[in-house]
């Protein structure tokens, strides 16, 4: 199982274990033998034979030339911990008859002197499960059959030097002994034959080295080397039950609550080489291309080597395509095998093989990683190819990997030559080249002069939104995935990299310190927000462009989900672009972004310096042509769709200038002395501003805000509609927690808009939703109550899995990292919900609202909303829509058929 | 209905109402009499006949001279509206049949030239309800009557001075004039006679008044003044029926959420006058004394005056006592009437009577008013003269009054000559005078040179709690009932005026202005916590006595409660005085306190700056001896009695010095530059603190920290073991919101205690039970996972309430007083547990823990431990203890038996 399919494969075991349940006539039985002679396991015999020991019984039983061999079960090895470490009765009679089997299948015999056979032994539980044994190979040899085997191969270096390697791992895994011993002893033998690297030792070394390493192991275990096969393969298949209860083991299953589960299966298979000579080889392939999905054949292979080398990257490999010059044959041969492959997994592979003397044989296969373009490729191309349906072919594209196919990058080859300097979060996808600019006013200035900046910040807060907007990617050393630099950045599809620890940025100087060089604004840097590198200069970046096949699954995907997909979007122009990307609506307009831009953040902090409603009053009128501009550009690019604005949540400290500095030069523009801005800046502190004077909070306190951003809407609608434009307003009221403040809210707003109606004189009818935001733990407690005065809920799952947690989004880098290497936190709950807490609460306020009005429309807005696993808990407990950024919409479009389909 | 004691009343109300619905044969009577002749309504009928028509109808039934009337229903009211503010039909032929009634008891006449019937007409609905109709008397004057009335009473000043005031009520509130135009008549009168007062306009003035305003009226209403009694209560009684619907009155019953009332009843009363001639009078009396208690009957009287002469203070009344000298008759019928009335009630009541020519008439008896001290006396008093019951007794306390009985606290005798220099909350009760200290050293050194000081700060801070401990009595300027110092005061029982906003303090110049004064460290000043006066100068405070009633009290509460009351201490001293107050535990210990005194600071910031484990360690094996100490001493303090010690809880950012100056001294002390001080205060620094690295959070990044105090604990334990000292501690880890949390946390503490019980060689059984604080949402959702690894829950309803509503404490102020005013919030849920919200997820928790745990102990040690309707909120829901302040003890356990009771 890989983690590129994860769905598809747990599918295919699901059903395959039905069938199991129905034909399960081998109970009791202790062994299972795969290989020409017979093969009695199958796939879907996980549990019993663990999933290696069930694979290679697949792959036999399909008719691929896999090395014969045999499962020991996993309920001998129950048994033999029942027993308190003793072989179950009759377990080595068993094993001996399928020795037998394997004999007669290969004509080779067990410790035989001039033919011997040889196996490898492997442990296997039905899950991946590190901590347990490693393989044996080789085993099988003795002082007698090392010479059968060279008499065999007539290799006398190959037989010694495979002995050797077993005598060491025999000790080494089976005995527990430690490796160094045998290394000292290697360490001699290369000396004596001043052979630099162990295969300049000769063979009559490795010989001596067998010699050594038994008296190493006599040494150490104070027994011979087993000269019995048989006893050589007892004690490895008790090694690997035992390793079953090591305590590293037990650990492991633990942590990762894996239960249920009574052994290891033990795999027993013959050995085959592939470094007998010139005959011989190995490779890996895929079936088609993992980078494109081209269906090509597309692999490497070495000749007269073992598997090792080709990982190893000792030699260098030849492309599969030049095989046909070495032998025609198994290159035909292994295309067939490839085409079996792929009809049997209706998937493409990643294989492995060797060639031993003329003969192949396949030592693995599995479900191949791709890129998101291949894997779009591939899985459209199935589906023409009626390999699979349509959809199966939505569940093979990994929904995150979608992102990739969207936003400009650097490749790995744009990345060959480029120096990295420091590697922080990959925060936000793409790839951005810029100087660097230090302050949010230096990005503006510059980016209007036609620079390429890269804004570069400790952190971000919203005063520096222009800066960014204007920046081509952000930078900053504080913060994570889910700081505000990083939400912005990933609202615009904008390149960012956070919290790059490691940069010592004097925002005063205009200078960074890393890895002991200094930048400066002059220095070019490129960023790569899906990796998190920061590299020096300038590196070339590809912009992709979406394949007939991309369009191809986002239209199956929209004819099976039921989920709706709307955007956040705070600008026509983000508007536009995710309404290109799918996008069904605007789920969250974020109306203070709009107050920071040019000329709105001065009557801003008029308003908010004001001591009374009528000077407040004053400055609002002054914001009200822009907001109304604002709407009526949103309201048209997203015509005929639902557009739900959230009225003002940020506390209004956030648009006060902090430094001394900057105040100075406020009250001077303003005509008022310092001491003013900062006794107002000073009364607006907050020690926990999360749980402060925000949301509606603000406008309980100050209802004529609410009043002009309602005007503003309801001017901007009837705009629209005089140009038939088909805007359709939704208003959100945030952060409320009480019935009470909505319903007085509500009153105020349908007020406004009936003010408004007869101030404009219009007459025709004016539908506007009004809601609610879902983010306070008490909202989504009291929903049934809420319900009765809210058209629509929008879970704000940012804020509500703050407050379910307990954890400040700003502050949670200080010990996030320690609760997830310690496995407290499975995941940052800030990038996928929590079901069990934050999504319990979520259910309940559904449920509950719906009990009061059934037809309550209910969506999320929240970061979650463009998180796979999010979207499927989303799906299940029926929400009407999700909304998420822009570059998020496609994934999502993806992920809501996919959770229909699941 | 009186605040003092509403569930009483409440519960003979719902005695009666049952009575009510079995003997309900009026079914469709328009209008109940009451008087002599017959009394038809009863107390039980509050709905139909609202609660002032049910109240005269008892006092009539049981025989008392109450002026006759007769009560129309609310159902005739809910029948006006129907009929679109017509009068039912038969109404007013039914009221003429009751006035009829009337005349014959009173002998006499509506409308009379001779001796007229005059009479009162007041709304009453069943509830209390301000906005409707206002009273109006003297009903039934006319040109004729009032010569009738100047005959009979030979009296004519008396006459026309009740028909000026009939005229005046009647346009103004039958008929909604404005109070002016009749002012401005008055006005012209006085002038003409040059009277300076309203008394000093001679008889002549006084009938020329009544024509003034009869041609005002007639201006203003467009007709004349009706000369008809019946049209004049004709109009008066749709007055009343038309005020149920008035826009205050349906706004106060929205607010209110009165609901399922039908309307209003209206009552005609006949008129009674204390002010006709010396053998006339009126007056106010309690049947007992009301500040001790006493069975003595208590009380004023005015000869010739109206009721409103007492209550206005115009004239100094006698004392009831005297009373014989002037009419011994009439005394002994009061004191007949007195004991009456308690025997009815069974209950003190607060009367008013008045005497019309020799003949007494009762016009109201209400439950009265009293001390704390009073109530225990009254309640303790009544169940030995049999009146009623103990549990009833316990029903009469006011439990929020028992903490005047505990604390010391200025007598408003104490406070007569008093000059108040300012008012802030009042934070937490009691009485103190000092000196002013500026800052928490100041006060510490001056305290302990002996010195009483008053500390007095912008708002405290856990660094300023030596200080805090050390002043008599603390004052803030900013901060409000919850706030750090607010807590902290209570929580040891310390007086604490909090958020005296007009405070200018400058903590520098150690000054503070407020008044135009400016006050410094030599000036003494008295705080009263239980008013949030700031007086100047030193003011004698009394420090009450327990009486042996109070003792009887809460014997009896003991008796009946089944919630256990514990105590939150953090010293031995506090922990012995909450077990002298009844705690049965300490439900709360807050380690994080310890950390602050005295030589304790120092190694904890040397525990904070080191970078690394073993530094850590080092400064953490310092604390450990004065950790063990402290645990020992409340151990001893509390010995066989439960004591659950919170592990570390607050950020660590608390204990270091935030200020320059400070930073430098401590860099100083360690060795350190300042700049290491700095960057640590800045590592440590979070945007919402709250919400941030803190908690359980500390225990999982510090291991070590938790392993100290868990050690101290043990071994103070064993300590204690060895001296035969039943050592009974719990041990709670904060902040938990995820089972992980607890679940590793536990498994060190229990590999803790088990070390140091090897250590120490310790033998016996050590029961140390392990829990939790559910005080995180998330917590409380999931509280079946969590009690898979908790002895027991607390829970922490302060943090709590933050989350569930995303509220800080320390910024509620804010928005709160606008959120209370605008009814958004119905009280302070700091203070109030909010059931709907906050006591949902408490259940919640409940239900989830004892699914998984049966026997999962339940407790709750916030604020909320100590108030009242919370408490009965935790009986409700099955909470095995409440925890409050060593003062509140006494509360809960008797709020705990009235639970039981209620």
């Amino acid at each position: 199982m890989t983690s590129t399919a994860p769905s598809v494969i747990a599918r295919i075991g699901m059903n395959r274990s039905d069938l199991s349940h129905k034909n399960n006539d081998n109970a009791g039985k202790k062994i299972f033998y795969f290989g020409r002679t017979k093969t009695e396991g199958s796939a879907s015999q996980r549990e019993l034979l663990g999933g290696k020991g069930a694979n290679l019984a697949d792959m036999s039983s399909i008719g691929l030339p896999v090395p014969p061999g045999f499962t020991i079960t996993t309920e001998m090895c129950a048994a033999y911990d029942e027993l308190g470490g003793k072989m179950p009765k009759g377990l080595m009679d068993e094993v001996g008859r399928n020795v037998a089997t394997l004999e007669e299948e290969t004509g080779k015999v067990f410790g035989s002197k001039s033919n011997p056979l040889l196996v490898s032994v492997r442990s296997g539980a039905a899950a991946s499960m590190p901590g347990m044994m490693d393989t044996i190979l080789n085993l099988g040899l003795t002082d007698d059959a090392v010479a059968g085997l060279a008499a065999a191969t007539d290799n006398e270096r190959f037989a010694y030097d495979a002995y050797r390697r077993l005598i060491n791992m025999f000790g080494d895994v089976v005995m527990g002994m430690h490796h160094e011993h045998f290394e000292n002893a290697f360490d001699k033998i290369k000396k004596k034959y001043k052979a630099k690297e162990d295969n300049d030792v000769p063979t009559a070394g490795l010989i001596e080295l067998c010699d050594a390493y038994k008296k190493v192991y006599r040494k150490h275990v104070k027994k011979d080397f087993p000269q019995d096969p048989f006893l050589q393969l007892e004690l490895a298949i008790k090694a690997v039950f035992g390793s079953w209860n090591a305590p590293r083991a037990i650990k492991y299953r633990q942590i990762n609550a894996i239960t249920g589960l009574r052994g290891t299966g033990v795999n027993v298979q013959s050995m085959v080489f592939g470094n007998m000579g010139d005959d011989s080889g190995t490779g890996v392939a895929f079936t088609r291309n993992p980078s494109t999905g081209e269906n090509k054949f597309f692999g490497e292979f070495l000749i007269n080597a073992q598997g090792e080398d080709v990982v190893a990257g000792i030699r260098t490999p030849k492309p599969i395509k030049d095989m046909p010059k070495w032998n025609r044959a198994i290159y035909k041969q292994l295309l067939e095998t490839k085409d079996i492959l792929e009809k049997h997994y209706r998937e493409m592979q990643d294989i492995e093989f060797t060639i031993e003397q003329g003969t192949l044989y396949m030592l693995q296969t599995r479900t191949g990683k791709r890129t998101g373009a291949a894997a779009v490729k591939i899985a459209v191309d199935m589906v023409k190819e009626k390999r699979i349906d349509r959809d199966e072919a939505l569940c093979r594209v990994p929904a995150e990997d979608l992102t990739q196919l969207l936003l400009p990058s650097f490749s790995a080859h744009d990345k060959k030559d480029a120096q990295v300097i420091v590697t922080g979060l990959p925060a936000s996808p793409g790839a951005a080249t810029g100087a660097l600019a230090f302050s949010a006013e230096d990005a503006v200035k510059r980016a209007q002069a036609g620079e390429d900046v890269i804004l570069v910040r400790k952190e971000t807060s919203p005063e520096d939104v222009d800066g960014m907007h204007h920046a081509v990617g952000i930078l900053t050393s504080t913060g994570g995935m889910t700081s505000h630099a990083a939400v912005v950045a990933r609202g615009w599809g904008k390149c960012c990299v956070a919290g790059a620890g490691a940069l010592h940025i004097d925002a005063n100087k205009k200078t960074v310190i890393v890895g002991g060089r200094r930048y400066t604004a002059k220095s070019i840097l490129s960023i790569d927000g899906s990796t998190g590198e920061v590299m020096l200069g300038s590196v070339k970046r590809s912009t992709p462009k979406l394949s007939i096949e991309f369009g191809t699954i986002m239209k199956w995907a929209d004819q099976v989900r039921t989920l709706k997909v709307r955007t956040n979007a705070d600008t026509p122009a983000d508007a536009k672009r995710a309404r290109e990307f799918g996008a069904q609506g605007i789920g969250l307009t974020r109306t203070e972004h709009m107050f920071f831009e040019g000329d709105r953040i001065r009557p801003m902090r008029e308003m908010i310096l004001a001591d009374n409603k009528k000077d407040r009053e004053k400055a609002l009128k002054k914001l009200l042509p822009f907001q109304r501009r604002d709407f009526a550009g949103i309201f048209t690019a997203m015509k005929g769709l639902p557009v739900t604005i959230r009225l003002l949540d940020p506390p209004l400290h956030e648009f006060l200038p902090h430094e001394a500095k900057a105040q100075r030069e406020l009250a001077r523009e303003m005509g008022v002395t310092p001491s003013v801005i900062q006794r107002r800046v000073s009364a607006l502190h907050e020690f926990n501003p999360m749980l402060g004077h925000r949301g509606c909070r603000l406008a309980v306190t100050y209802p004529e805000i609410l009043q002009m951003q309602v005007r503003a809407i309801v001017e901007a609608m009837i705009q629209c509609k005089k140009k038939k434009i088909d805007a359709r307003p939704e208003i959100m009221i945030p952060l409320v927690g009480m019935k009470a403040e909505l319903a007085q809210l509500r009153a105020l707003t349908e007020e406004t808009i009936a003010k408004v109606k007869k101030a404009k004189k219009y007459t025709g009818k004016l539908n506007i939703p009004i809601g609610t935001m879902i983010e306070i733990p008490r909202a989504a407690i009291t929903a049934d109550e809420i319900a009765e005065v809210a058209d629509f809920f929008s879970f704000g799952t940012n804020d509500l899995t703050q407050l379910a947690f307990g954890f400040s989004r700003d502050d949670i880098n200080t010990f996030l990292p320690d609760y997830l290497a310690k496995e407290v936190l499975p995941c940052d709950p800030f990038q996928t919900l929590d079901r069990d807490g934050v999504g319990q609460l979520v259910e309940i306020a559904c449920k509950r609202g719906r009990l009061t009005r059934p037809d309550l429309k209910l969506g999320i807005c929240g970061e979650h909303g463009g998180d796979p696993s999010s979207i499927h808990f989303f799906h299940e407990i029926g929400l009407d829509y999700v909304s998420c950024s822009p570059f998020r919409v496609p994934v999502a479009r993806l992920v809501a058929a996919q959770a229909v389909l699941a």
